[in-house]
């Protein structure tokens, strides 16, 4: 089995899928907690991404610790490409919902100055939350990349 | 030479970079026509993406078609590596950006029906710009991958 940093069945891999579930609950969270986000199409949808990343990270972290445990190897080229294939789409999904919360909260901060006007809006708390959205996006772009690594070092 | 569907210096590839430069010159007119475009940082931001996809499609597509006419070989590694490269980072910038704007003509048209109550606003404009910069996302999507798999198949 090839060593490749963050490929699945490795620790590298298990750490960089569960530091994704931590960064997405963290972003979930932060925009949970603030006034009114479910008014709004852009950041209703990155949750959504939120929680398709949630559930993908955490589901491929235990596959991960089952194959440490057992010494399984993961690396069979079936395996890879359904696991890079769907990261791909997650990645894109990720990346689409952080840049549309991007846009409207940069919308409400300095272009029409909603957060002044409306101390109640939670601009603080979006703001947050799209930060570790990408941050999130990084590590699932990391994880995505080092599969398609592997993967095309088998052809 | 490889003859890669929509690779550099093939007719395929010089179609599919012409197309890029329509539907994002298209994208931008449909934009700048629209009024008050330039107050909101989204459409700003995408019209930049949009400017950057341009020069890049139009400066390859004469390179292509030069290529065509002295049949020049561009598919050499150096060539092609630097052409994938910023061919990834421009599909990135358009896809972010055609996410912002995506994400902010929802806000207008669904989220809180500014469309209805300003009728000045050109939300019809923004819409389909907004759908002309996917189109352009989708070609430039096309070229990268194109590009990317003549690439791999050089290691």
């Amino acid at each position: 089995m090839k060593r490749v940093v963050g490929s699945p069945g490795t620790w590298s891999g298990m750490a960089l899928r569960l530091s994704q579930c931590v960064f997405a609950a963290a972003s979930v969270f932060s925009m949970v907690s603030g006034f009114g986000y479910s008014n709004y199409s852009a950041f209703f949808y990155m949750n959504l991404a939120l929680i398709l990343q949630i559930m993908w990270s955490l589901g491929l972290a235990c596959k991960d610790i089952f194959a440490l445990r057992n010494k399984k190897d993961l690396h069979t080229p079936d395996n890879l490409l359904i696991i890079v294939m769907v990261d791909w789409v997650v990645a894109v999904f990720m990346f689409s919902g952080a840049c549309a919360s991007a846009s409207l909260t940069i919308f409400f901060m300095w272009d029409v100055h909603f957060c002044e006007t409306y101390s109640k809006l939670a601009c603080r708390q979006f703001a947050l939350s799209v930060v570790l959205a990408f941050i999130t996006w990084l590590l699932q772009a990391a994880s995505s990349f080092s599969g398609f690594w592997l993967l095309v070092s088998f052809f």
